[in-house]
């Protein structure tokens, strides 16, 4: 079990609201990319140098429940956790809360490492691994 | 219990890729959105309609498997289904088929019924459930 | 000079509008791209294989006039015009109908050909020009 | 004439790039907007404020000239510049430059300033007008 819990923010793009005046239910995917973006930002790597070493994370599972309306121009605060040490898999766990506070979603990604020499999986790079051990109960 | 299955098709577009060269995942709930918008045209109504008539279909939770890449120009079946009959809340299946008839993606949407004129959830309307009922068992 | 009109339809999705219950201004780029992509598959190739065949198109300019809105579920027609014999560049314009033939929008985009062995510049392929041939005065 | 100057930045989102491994070019839309956002909250206001008072801002022309390819994860400076009084229409224009300080990309929109109640065009609003007089020459 591990505990890497890392917060960052958006706001919320007009393009990204659609005409019920609530962001559209598939743009939660993009603030999820970016709470896993800079959660790997705060563990001092990038997934742009992960890709550079040669190793694809694409998404295999994600799941969300919409609990509370996003807004054009809302501030919102994704929290980006991390509980499960990466095996052949990643899971992230997010949430998402506008300024007052109120939870507006929460969900997850699973999401596989994948060689790019072969297009097969592979299990979490020991480099990356390592960047983790700090928070590996 | 009900059983009713449209099927319709999209053109993966190159500004729904990713640099990955695969449809990025988020943009699958744009092609679920079309599944569903078709299966409620083919069931003799738009989901325009229903809105014109006061009532909202927000979504409340998304569950996605990705299970192999779609790429850019692939011509995608969305094969969607209702198995439930609607209550407060409406569940839609989905499968997306490339060309080869190989099974890209599955996933469920569950969406609520939302009166605008009080921002309160309603029942499905009856006139749409009578839309529903050649398909109930 | 040349004339080459090809049409081809669109559906407006959900996702695709905004707050204001238009589409939002950025998605009509998506809707000129599906304007290009059936020019090509119109005259005998696909822009898939343009890339198989090393040659990429980037854009170096676009040029939008939003005239009518255009709105949720509307089935457009795009209109995309060659009228110039293409260079080191191509030209398309486009014009964007809804179902009563009101003009909601017309623009353009410059595209270069780009050899992807080398990243350079590079006039259009014979091959490609050979289809336009028809289409030539 | 006038002449107002505001930066901010957004990064690169892995759903913002193609497969062409560049920032497709229909998402430069979305990081006018953010520019033209920032703009405005600099001066004091912000366009949610503009709508809640009464008076929408539809995009009427948008140009865009792409110099060199933004990429995933690239920290983006959106340099966003007024220098024409509003009438009843705004121009900002746009420079986007990437962490080298290299131009990437440069535009501009028109937008026009629309009245809720009778969906008619009217002329900038005097608060507005107000919060641009410092930068007025």
């Amino acid at each position: 079990m591990m505990n890497f819990i890392s917060e960052t923010h958006v706001r919320v793009r007009y393009g990204e609201t659609d005409q019920m005046g609530f962001v559209y239910y598939g743009n939660y995917a993009l603030y999820f990319e970016v709470g896993r973006a800079e959660a790997m930002r705060k563990l001092g790597m990038t997934y742009r140098e992960m890709e550079e070493k040669g190793v694809y994370m694409p998404i295999a599972q994600m799941n969300v429940k919409y609990l509370k309306p996003g807004r054009y121009d809302d501030l919102l605060t994704i929290r980006t956790i991390v509980s499960q040490v990466p095996t052949s898999r990643m899971v992230f766990d997010y949430e998402i809360y506008n300024e007052e506070g109120i939870l507006l979603c929460k969900g997850n990604t699973v999401l596989a490492f994948i060689k790019y020499s072969n297009h097969r999986p592979c299990p979490a790079p020991d480099w990356f691994l390592e960047r983790l051990l700090p928070y590996t109960n």
